[in-house]
């Protein structure tokens, strides 16, 4: 079944991932929905004029669509929510980047007493043919969840922050044709989703990627009986877990340790020899070093996953 | 010319990257020079029964060839280093990795009350076709040089430890057809290199690679007057800057940071529009995240980096 | 007015700090409140043959009175919690501290590959004369409140980590004779503790001080439109800001931040003399160096505050 | 024995402590040392008016005096370094502390895009009566070496980076009335010190303390056979292990870890017994957040250590 998250149904945004508000919608597993987010400043920011600080107050920023409850779903599941789609939506120039007084990796931060950052707001338009960055660079239309993650058991984590439910991990390969594997933690597993980018760097460098508004198309399956520490992910070629920690070392150490575990417990390696081949050919997507936790995902190639040429 | 680092000419490897010692051998900006580079453990894990803390005691890990001096190097230059080609050499099995007692990211730290990890040893048939792991695992051949630097100016670091001089960096982009770019700090330069790989992952997660002795070839050219604040490369596609440090994210900080200089000095975009455009299209590779320092590169497609069309 | 916090009015602890729960007890500024407080085990640690890993299960750790409401308190004040009294309470041996799995400064993490440690209770009698260790130790009765803070906005944070709310801080500082100030981010502020420490060292190495049961006395004060960032403490010789981040060089550079800010807008210090001074006879209080954020303590002694003899 | 280390014996200030020097100096176990140190910008700030950056370039700064070889003093060894006695010298204000453009704890890092900080020099009058900083504040005189350390093997490490051979530590507690206790790793151990602090608070904020030229007394001892992996330091009531690491939670670990082991190996406590003990009594310095690898001191209060009224 196809369910359309409209606005009405939706109400007002969340800006935490817990298990504190009821559920908009509830779903079966297998069912497809359609949601309609807005961009991380909830489209206030209308030209280039505006400055993100006079529209943008924490901890109401990145607002999410959800929580989305599955039936059935209990503590000790997951879910699989399989990106279909994403498509940009709203007037032109639909994306926006910007400058903030203290955001970003190689900005000032509010701890200190550096000048706060110019606040310098860009535009651009975008369309599934690419991002219209100037009249000589065109960014390739990469677009991807910024933010998902499903409710934690008893916290009530702000939409800002990635940790092992989910949510700010902007990880670029939570994109069409992937699929990200949830824990559930409280009763229906609680997804929300959000934040949606049409490209991005390995980092997100200054701190705010080509964010946009989008028609997001999912399908979520719920897996019984599949404790996650982490997320996970999958696509055709890869198996990819994900850490969200800092400094950003342990979120490599969290992602790889998922990985080895992944690789023993469902491909039946020994636990040295993971260790070993992920030494030798693992890969690792830097995916954020600007939100509150950073966030890397380390994955093999399926290839290296064949026993005995099965 | 072409030069050919033998081992009589080169006499004891070094263990430190410095100003201290003669160079071994001289040469004129765009000579080539065919060094012989041991592995890491200097060959001395000779079969799997060999347990590495037997065999290697710091600081006498990781032996370097060099210095090569270049002529007419001085402070405030930069050397180029193509990579030309890697070769591996010696008998069969070629390849060795390991788990040692207290390196590696999944491993316990000397400091801390942890019991130390099983010493084991894994060798394996390196050839240009590529690494047999098992009957079933096979991984591509592709070597790089792990350690290549040039003396600070005085100081001698370690052959284990990478920073703005080059060093034990780990990185898969120092490979045939890539250029590293190096400072020059003191008189001559002072190049030194080793601990070839024959494949690695991303981040060399358990510490040890596939280490390999080999033949290596490059080709050395003086750039004059180019000062460089960490190590640099380029090839084909791409122009990656290095950085490292602890933790991780400053290792990404810097060498983000210098990219957006060296677009900004050599590519003549504005020092806002670097820092968005990476913020979009930039990519990291994590390099080592298990020495004492860690290494990420930073980089941006040549496709980028054209204005106007030019 | 003087408040006692009895079991029964209190209810279920809560094992988060946050908004989603309705006060157990609404107070006027200045009244005085007497809560019951268990350990971090919520006694379930009743001799040394228990298994920690048996009794407590994530998230239900480090159980929390409250929350307290104070009437008229909104976003933008504080609450000035003054510590009166901290007495051990309930049968001997009250106080406990143990060797768990994975958790303390010096034990393997569940993110590696290595072997967890055993599991060590420790016992031990605990009275306002010492903390009777073995027959040649005494440890001197130095208690403290382990866990306290305000509801953050929107937020709800697990009992085991502190933040800007305050919560799992560990400091040693608050305790009889200082008071701690803490922002009033949601309606009533909702003041929640527990976690109450007979001693402890700085940074609390294994993650267990001398846990024990306490009847703990406060007086409770609202301060109107007084924004802080983060917690605050003060005793009769010196005031103190404290950060809680990862790794533990923010929370230093939080703190001694936040102090520079504190002496510039309450004592008239021009901002880089702040600095200054502070780099002469600052000093710092590591906390905690265990918990999923780490706390310090900046602080000044109040003789340093006095500008032209006043 | 008593030798005076004139400037002339001396001659040129080192700006590593490395191997790679003639001893400038060779004492017996036992004698006494009087040197003279300039301070960490080579006593070319003169007036308020001098900009750093004008008169100290990297590696250039924190001058020190040595090497002094002991006789006899072979790898496996330690030297005992006693403070006698530090005395301010030259002329009046021959205090100086300043702000640099990139450099301390709340500044802005070169490696980022802020704006470099002022650069304001700051001279006061000391006298082992005081430090006058103003009409309002006078820091207490409590002078201590900032920089002291022992070769490494093979390393020489410029003069403002600290680690496991001691270096820039800047520890507070390496005052008259310590001990600091030295690994010997080069024949002679090879003792380098220099960059003498009036005072200084914890961490060192703004990375420039009261630094001034000084006379100092040392007594140095040989002990030969002990192996030392970190500096260590004694004083009449206390014993403390000192580490050197980024991030600060690692060179806390290192000193607790190197302290248990001291606990187990020369005071006879079992291993876990001496976590347990350390978690409720140790204490721990910041001494410097800001240097490019931050240290912590961790130590235990002498009366822990008796065993048995012993």
């Amino acid at each position: 079944m196809k369910h359309e998250l409209t606005k009405e149904i939706q109400g007002e945004y969340s800006y935490v991932i817990g298990p504190y508000r009821d559920p908009v919608l509830t779903v079966k597993s297998g069912d497809t929905v359609v949601a309609h987010t807005v961009d991380a400043f909830e489209q206030k920011i209308t030209d280039e004029s505006v400055k993100p600080s006079s529209i943008a107050t924490l901890p109401y920023v990145n607002p999410l669509v959800g929580p989305i409850a599955v039936e059935g779903a209990e503590p000790g599941d997951a879910l699989a929510v399989q990106v279909i789609s994403i498509d940009p939506v709203g007037p032109q120039p639909r994306g926006v980047t910007c400058l903030q007084k203290y955001f970003g990796l190689l900005s000032p931060t509010a701890s200190a007493l550096s000048e706060p950052f110019p606040e310098i707001v860009k535009m651009v338009e975008v369309t599934t043919e690419g991002i219209v960055w100037d009249e000589d660079i065109v960014f390739p239309y990469e677009p991807f969840i910024g933010t998902i993650g499903t409710a934690p058991k008893i916290e009530a984590v702000n939409s800002l922050t990635p940790s092992n439910h989910g949510g700010n991990m902007d990880l670029p390969d939570v994109a069409p044709g992937s699929t990200i594997y949830l824990p559930v933690r409280a009763d229906g597993g609680l997804l929300y989703l959000g934040d949606v980018h049409a490209c991005q760097g390995d980092g997100e460098l200054c701190g705010v990627a080509i964010e946009m508004p989008a028609r997001v198309e999912i399908k979520v399956e719920l897996i019984k009986n599949w404790t996650l520490d982490w997320p996970r992910l999958e696509d055709e070629n890869r198996i990819m877990s994900i850490g969200n920690s800092k400094p950003l070392e342990d979120a490599v150490k969290i992602a790889y340790n998922d990985l080895v575990h992944w690789m023993v417990d469902c491909y039946g390696f020994d636990k040295w020899d993971a260790y070993f081949i992920l030494t030798q050919v693992g890969r690792v997507r830097i995916a954020n070093v600007v939100d509150p936790l950073y966030t890397a995902g380390a994955w093999i190639d399926k290839r290296y996953l064949k026993k005995g040429g099965k």
